[in-house]
């Protein structure tokens, strides 16, 4: 098994770029777009636990929460393969001083293109500090 | 891709339930085996982000918390093609009432067998009480 393909590490960097954008400026509609639309996809989130795109759907369709800005610590991506990747980034949120926001997002290739199939996020007090 | 292909889920339930049982007896070194030994493998932890076989093993070998009981909520373990998997809990620790656990894996089989590649877990108020 190939870690971290060139080409393959690029195509994921993208999307996991494109879907820092969306989130960032609450762009819900693009959000939508990079999950695995499926029953089977998993985002387990800061209060919430969803299970299946229609509950993590309904979720980002009620977020007010608007843009907000993180500072990245530690963003590592890696590739298996040509089909499947994780990406895990822990980063200061903007909000929460002292806080360090963990996530951690796992991508398959699927036939509609990359898509989270899971994900998790979860802040702890910031362990360097 | 398929999708939880019946003999593929097999060998990674049983990987997950050998680590169940490793991780709720502190079995350390049974525990270490089951991680990516390799400077890539990642583990968010409740409150520390490990990075790297080494510092994965590291914190291991300093836990001293023992034994302990969960109770399961949800377990979904869903396989994609026949060489990936994620493995995404939530339960309620018996030593926290009021919280919730959440563990979620990423399982690649390597040369060297399956292997979780990224794992995070974290704690939240029960979102249903």
């Amino acid at each position: 098994m190939i870690i971290n393909d060139p080409e393959t590490l690029r195509e994921v960097t993208d999307a996991f770029e494109r879907y820092e954008t969306a989130l960032t400026t609450n762009d819900v509609q693009a959000l939508d777009g990079f999950f695995w639309n499926d029953d089977l996809a998993i985002r387990y989130g800061a209060a919430e636990n969803l299970y299946g795109y229609g509950a993590i759907q309904q979720f980002r369709a009620a977020r007010k929460s608007g843009s907000f800005t993180r500072r990245f610590d530690r963003l590592v991506i890696t590739t298996y393969g040509k089909d499947y990747a994780t990406a895990s980034l822990h980063h200061h949120p903007g909000n929460a001083p002292g806080k360090v926001g963990r996530q951690m997002q796992t991508w398959a290739r699927l036939p509609e293109g990359w898509r989270i199939v899971a994900a998790h996020v979860s802040m702890i007090d910031d362990p360097d500090v």
